[in-house]
């Protein structure tokens, strides 16, 4: 283009705010960093969300002008009208996402594209904005360079990044938000397991009793509405002596997530020497994690060639509970962002109690362990893999 | 009591912070006037939710200390934690109520032990602190007072009310609140139907397209999951051209509720000259509203005695096709606190558009008519009714 004629396009760019809502840039960060950088955390003192990193990423959206001006600045308390629709009709929804420090001192993210797009997916399904998801991912590896000082290097150190988008207009009609504020905030963690895996067992909760998702409901999307429901149920299990409930669905007790994870079931198939890894499927009832995402992928790169069957499909209490009776039931465990895999010892069923293969000394199953560490290496980057992106390379 | 004996009654109740969690007080409510009064709003811009009166009341709760002194502050922000459990996993459950003057000036409340025992059922269903409902009602009626003159004197104006509960503890862990607010704010409303009632067109949701609630759920609740998910689903029926979404279950396409409103439905029935209003039952995947209670109540009262079934009973879109296909469909309509009644004039369902009885130039059926004016005779005392309450007679 010859000089001093005005590129159209550019131009429609830079009038997009009074042409139209703007888009999530992140070319336009402004940071204001803390005059008080707080102490580091003793690394023995990191348990899941117990400290939080000097800085809090934000960005506010209004219906009309669309993205403003993204901001890192110091950590501090929102200011929200009482009135706010995310404090009244559940307007919310965030993500869970980690970065980790590899063997060389570099920071990186975890397949962040996957939480990114899981965010725009759950932002879209209760009507709040959706953004430009690669301009996110600029800003939050921005914002995670400015607080590296948290990830600590050290096996099963990382830090736990939390983006949120919450409805902040303040008429009290039930409707699509009008504006809207898009932040992030972040927690170094420790180890889940500090003192090697603890199994867990968990109560079936049959879906008369409490039901966590259904057809045609939101289920599967990171949202507020999805968790405060289940504390009730939960509670009243671990006073019964059980960690979390199991979440069945439907007059044949199919099974859907665990706690907030979710699960996979490894059977001893009829063919001698041969196993079938099952988690159940993505049919709208279920949170499509992550973890299980790559349990599977794996699974399918290292097991399927061993003859391994990797099935996402529906799997009822009865036929775990004929596995187990047959001696086919080999190992159970969940799967989620904090703590990457957990062992289940037992699920109590009824009036049954089903062992999940696990003897009394054993606190993990074989494959349990192998999924964690064929995972972590990747996360760590021990296992060079696209899975892992530096966050160096995002700008 | 001899004097110089300390009760020890009156010496629990002064250590009850240290003995045990403290209960809500309604005796120790602080009230801070604001020094800068707002102008009243001109009674035609009194929509819903659009202004809001000049205070705030607010009560502290912790798991360790239990309720906090009540205070009546200037209407203002809340700095809440970026953390705050409100605003990730959907721990706030809130009520709608209303204050109304009646002809002799005096302010009352209508049937607020109702809301403040469902705002009590839906805490518990979360997992957030639960109240003397005696002692809240009292700190609402000091509140009202306060307010009093933004309850404009004139007919179909009111004061709505919202009390909210919401978690504050700022630890990212899903787990049951350690702290939390509960608050109150106002807002002056003027008529519903301020030019004279508007009929609407629901579309019915198939339950696989969209459902509200299930049972073991949490849709007889007003928590704020139950509503965000709603609006993506509504926003496609408005574009479809249909004003709100009538919520189906089951394969047998059940009637549930319409938008926030729950539903009544008048048959002719097979005896000449005798009707039956249906409302669908307290199941557990409805809301129990307060005027469902009321037009249940007025109905059984006074349409029964003239042979009329009142019915909380499971209905079918089928039923309802087969009844105005038969012209036995004599009326629908809403019910809610914002509208009081809201009639309907037709129901899309599947490629049929039921028509609920009204002629076209006809806007509310007569039995829908009836039941606003004989509750809103109670709600301004024209009928001097258990149900009107004058914040007066409330300390």
């Amino acid at each position: 283009m010859a000089p001093g004629i005005v590129s159209p396009q550019r131009s429609f760019e830079q009038d997009s705010a009074s042409s139209g809502p703007a888009r999530l840039d992140a070319s336009k960060l402004r940071v204001t960093k803390t005059l008080h950088p707080s102490k580091l955390p003793p690394a023995e003192d990191l348990t899941f969300g117990s400290h939080h990193t000097d800085h809090i990423l934000q960005v506010r959206w209004t219906s009309e002008h669309g993205w403003q001006t993204p901001q890192i600045a110091p950590y501090q308390h929102l200011a929200l009208d009482p009135a706010a629709a995310v404090l009244h009709y559940g307007f919310e929804c965030f993500e869970g996402m980690k970065a980790y420090r590899d063997a060389w001192g570099s920071v990186r993210l975890f397949r962040p594209e996957v939480n990114l797009d899981r965010l725009n997916r759950s932002a879209a399904r209760i009507a709040l904005p959706t953004f430009d998801a690669d301009e996110l991912l600029k800003l939050i590896a921005r914002f995670v360079k400015l607080e590296e000082r948290f990830i600590y290097g050290k096996p099963g150190y990382s830090l736990y990044i939390r983006p949120v988008i919450i409805a902040t207009n303040s008429n009290l009609g039930v409707a699509a938000p009008t504006s809207a504020l898009l932040y992030c905030i972040a927690c170094p963690v420790g180890p889940y397991f500090s003192a090697g895996f603890k199994a867990i067992t968990l109560e079936a909760a049959s879906s008369v009793v409490a039901t966590r998702a259904w057809p045609g409901g939101a289920g599967n999307h990171k949202i507020g509405g999805n968790y405060a429901p289940c504390i009730a149920p939960e509670k009243a299990a671990k006073a019964r002596g059980f960690q979390q409930l199991l979440w069945l669905f439907g007059d044949d007790d199919r099974i859907t997530e665990a706690g907030t994870m979710n699960l996979f079931i490894v059977l001893r198939t009829e063919q001698e020497g041969c196993f079938e890894l099952i988690t159940p499927p993505l049919d709208g009832m279920i949170l499509p994690g992550v973890t299980r995402d790559c349990v599977l992928s794996l699974a399918r790169e290292r097991l399927a060639p061993s003859g391994w069957t990797i099935s996402e499909r529906e799997i009822c209490m009865s036929e775990v509970v004929h596995a187990a009776g047959v001696g086919k039931l080999v190992e159970v465990f969940g799967t989620g962002t904090a703590a990457v895999v957990s062992p289940i010892r037992a699920i109590k069923y009824r009036d049954t109690l089903v062992q999940c293969g696990l003897s009394r000394h054993q606190s993990a199953g074989a494959i349990t362990a192998l999924f964690k560490e064929w995972i972590e290496a990747r996360q760590y980057a021990v296992e060079e893999h696209p899975w892992s992106v530096p966050v160096s390379e995002i700008s």
